[in-house]
């Protein structure tokens, strides 16, 4: 890996208080990569398969089915890492060791079943992300679910766990349940709160979605209006959630959202980078490509943040 | 145990990230019994004096009321493994002690309570595994149920456990619950999907019902029909779920399904062999048969699966 | 204690895979009182006071208020086993030390509070059997509640954990809860299911009620009635419910039932032992007499059992 | 496997306190290779290269420096069993899994320190034994050193913690110390009274050098005369080695010794046989010869033992 | 890190049955700094301020007195690692977070005290190491010492504990006690002997002193005589210790010895890279020297083992 430069020592200097073992991950995957020492992000998300089911993750590219591939396709990209539930690493991680940095998903949705409340299983443990070379875990929580409580306390707890064995947690921050209307999931102050949750929860790195201009909540419509936060350009909401992640401190990144056509998704990217996000987790726009059409997108996706630096 | 051919070291390469305990003791089923050394698998499960009681299980053939009955049969027919609950294997197993691979069901449940999700109760442990000198222990999920999260939390955490003990764990995966139709627990997308949801949930043998060509959910259901993946025959079916397990990188078995007459039974079986199913695990149409027609079945199965390698 | 003769040895033989600490301790109990070396039991059970309430179990014979009253009665009428929760043994255990093998009833239920699901709770500990010298635990399971996978998860652990110091488990086996009529719960369908889940579970002891000519389950009905199985005498239907116990290779006893007249109680145990039950557990019909009267009672029940050895 | 014979039956039957893992293991070792079914063993021990050093061990077949090469022969050989210390199992077992029962050496001693008292070194642990697939593990005793206390001691926490998780223990038992002459460690009453010390210290197998007609002990030599006990003969001093450890009733294998010439090695296990020896346990004059030779002697060696079954 | 090339992939494959936690971490070392991708390693340990005090080990170079110049001297040079007592590590390791692979030496002795025998204390732990960000930890065993079980089983515990987190662990072997003469320390049979003893240990990386041609066992000389073995060259020795190292399947790498000239030292080098050792663990010699020069020595000792590859 290459001597860590200014901005990934700036960036591990907001993680004062954790242990060495934590910055030391944290630097792997910044480290690593088409973006190593930038402190910019690409990475390649593979949890479809559980949330979504095998075809309709990848029927689209058949070569999906196999796990190796996303690998190879996460190395072959220089993705700063990869992330994927129990069995994906399972499967492949012993043939890939040490290539990519990897983060074990461990909690994970299906589809199948009909939850009172949105809420995932836990599906794995601290202690399969040691045995398996991981350099974080990753965790979804449903800000918005009326089962908030019980993902929030196992979230902390798993956050602890991890941390003191040197491991980040990265959290998936989805707003999803029965306090919000769907449109709402993706509104600028409910991503923009989702963010701030999740950095209080103590996550290392955030993920949410590239927020639209809508306002959910009435009392937070009144102040986005009262003080003319700028939310009309995704680089004006990007800015608005990176502020709202203790004002740049924590790793904000941003999904690709529903698999679309590249010149609308790297739009967006463009407006994640002039934003400041930290980086793109890009996950069924890569994989349900063809092999070189997603390194060509992901090269573009990388190039963008490099040139953002 | 006859030296490993190349084709059960190959089936062993896909476990590579695990112990070689474990290795071991899904090279001692590969190795044992009529299919030793094939790869194939013919497993007799008897769980269903528990799920169903005893007199619905074995009145047909009451030599079956005793649990020795199928210790014999399984030995008789050169099945690679027994599948029973706790009581069954401390009744039977000091008597046969090294003579077939045991499999203990670790979970059951019983048709005299009315649950509110479905979810079996754990009922025997990794110690107990341990203790009666079994090759696995297995454990039912229902994808599918609001308990949903119960189950696949007990499953991680008694697959880590097995893990560490050099055991591997045989997934039942019975999609069931408020989230599907009755036909749509053996519709082909949801058994696919099942089959997804055990691998990755670190399963090392998924056990599924034989699909039907029915496809349950509507997102699914669009996807299957726009890349057109052929589902008509049961060997298509089959070869798309062996696909959606990790590419053909997981065993996957198909059960028996209710008591039926031989030929149809045998044509679903040449249906799974032909699609590259790993397996049958066959109960009631063994054990509720007069013992020479169950050695004559289960030898035509073997038979089927050998030709098929 | 008497040399165990050939049917207390082929008893034991039953229980091949448990170490010697437990089958010492079923030799303890078929060794010992009136019908020692015999391979029948008739067990003292006083557990009425938590289920029902003092006045309701005692004051019918209020020298039954007293602890001591029960043992007494238990050696003077040469029981195999006293069986109580942990205050009664507590209070008694020292002055009758050794005179009678106990076993502590676990776990109990009173009718004060109203549950959502019938489960009892655990009163006591393999600990405190050993420090009270018992020579076997006791639980009640209720299949057929919404509670089940609490219960049976409960008793998986105790039943380890007491075979592994050597004491073996009876378990008080009663059909109840939403899943079940009031008429179902001495079903013999129901009653035959509920003893083969005990053994599955890891009975040593089973318990049940004398089971109805009643079916229950439609679809047990449908069996019952196709395959002829006998079920219009109490002796049939026990010898069905004895070979749904692993084909008679479990110790399966009954209980007398609610205190009744004394020509149908001894009519119901002769119907018991000519069917194959191992014996009976006696509670209410017992003490609720006076002594001379429970003495006499209980010889005869003995006599009859010895006669169909 | 093939079914268990009734020698092996009957062996069997001699461990009947201990759990069925533990059986089913013992089985796994005598249903496997060339003695398979037949109650005899051949087993080779690799651990010299811990004991003497590698070029001691190895410069006579210079292939023998690869831990590989022993797995390769103890399968080719078709051994019941193949013994080493951690190292070489950790090396080879992933490539070998399932094809030889592994008995892993817990403790080992080299010939670099001067100890006070003979003593070797806990080197592994049942927990090792576990991961890497193992059917027993093995320990070594110098009855005859003032450190004796710390190996029985040690020796008996191990037995009773790899039988609970059904592995069974091979006892080593080398008498050798300031207690003894150096012709005394192989004197027939040491050697006897060494074998009856490991079947007390609960050793499932007996490993012991073959005993020579010295008397080392004035007041065993007494009695050895006074009664008139035949050792003139190995085939003698084998029986009477054999009824020391329990009469026949546990297993008590030799060792093979020095490297030497073939007709001598082969009149040995000869007398072995022929005494109702269980086996040989052959190291450096399996592995110290050519591959072919090594092969042929196992062979005859193998053939002496089927012959005296 | 680049993509591991052919050699560190057969290397890896030497560990098969390690978890990918410990391969990844291998992998991290061999895919780090000037050797990267070549399987050469070149590490900087720094112990002596324990082992020798600071001024014996700093005053030669004084900024060597501030433990942050090691870290950058590692760095700089292009070290596979950097090896630390606990104290250096803790003192430096988040100025440096992610910059070095890092080893934790978890035992280590000092001057001051006379040990009966020689045997380092326990100074950190595998919790030390994962908090810290190692890739893996280091332990001192003294085969000759007549403590060695001591360090034996300690060394056991450890390389389990780590190994289950996904350390591996770096054995320094070093031969010394009241069984060896001082000329024996570094005799050519005694080092191959301690590296075998390390291995047969579950050693991942060996380190031995560089050999000389002496042989200290009689009964190893005439084993080394009579077969030959090729001892005259530091080539020949090296090749054959590598051999006594599981056949070239562990990695042993050696260190420089005392501090001295530099073309002495550069000649031992080209020897041990030509007889196919792994690398050169080199304190004394690089940072007893000013700095510049350091950075010259390690760069031409890099260059030999490139060249070598």
């Amino acid at each position: 890996m290459p001597a860590a430069n200014d901005r990934v020592k700036q960036i591990l200097s907001f993680y004062a208080s954790d242990n060495v073992g934590v910055k030391t991950n944290l630097a792997r995957m910044m480290n690593h990569g088409a973006l190593a020492g930038t402190g910019k992000f690409v990475i390649l998300p593979v949890d479809q398969g559980f949330e979504h089911g095998a075809a309709r993750s990848f029927a689209p590219n058949p070569a999906a089915y196999d796990p190796d591939y996303h690998y190879q396709l996460a190395i072959d990209a220089g993705c700063n890492a990869y992330a994927a539930p129990l069995g994906s690493l399972e499967m492949s991680a012993d043939k890939f060791a040490g290539q990519v940095p990897l983060i074990l998903k461990v909690n994970n949705s299906d589809t199948l079943a009909k939850m009172d409340h949105p809420c995932s299983a836990i599906t794995s443990s601290v202690t399969d992300a040691l045995r398996l070379g991981c350099s974080a875990i990753g965790y979804t929580i449903y800000p918005g679910s009326g089962a908030r409580n019980v993902m929030y306390e196992e979230l902390r707890e798993l956050v602890l766990e991890a941390k003191e064995v040197g491991l980040p947690t990265v959290v998936w921050a989805y707003a999803r349940g029965e306090g919000l209307s769907k449109q709402g999931e993706t509104a600028i102050d409910v991503i923009a709160y989702a963010a701030q949750i999740s950095c209080q929860l103590g996550a290392h790195i955030v993920k949410v979605k590239p927020p639209t201009d809508y306002l959910e909540q009435p009392e937070a419509k009144k102040v986005y209006e009262k003080y003319a936060i700028p939310i009309k350009t995704m680089a004006e909401r990007v800015r608005h959630v990176v502020q709202s992640a203790f004002n740049g401190k924590r790793i904000v990144i941003f999904s690709g959202g529903e698999a679309r056509d590249t010149a609308a998704l790297l739009e967006d990217v463009r407006g994640i980078a002039a934003g400041g996000g930290f980086g793109s987790i890009m996950g069924r726009n890569a994989f349900q490509r063809p092999k070189p059409e997603a390194l060509k997108l992901l090269a573009d996706v990388m190039d963008i943040y490099r040139k953002a630096g």
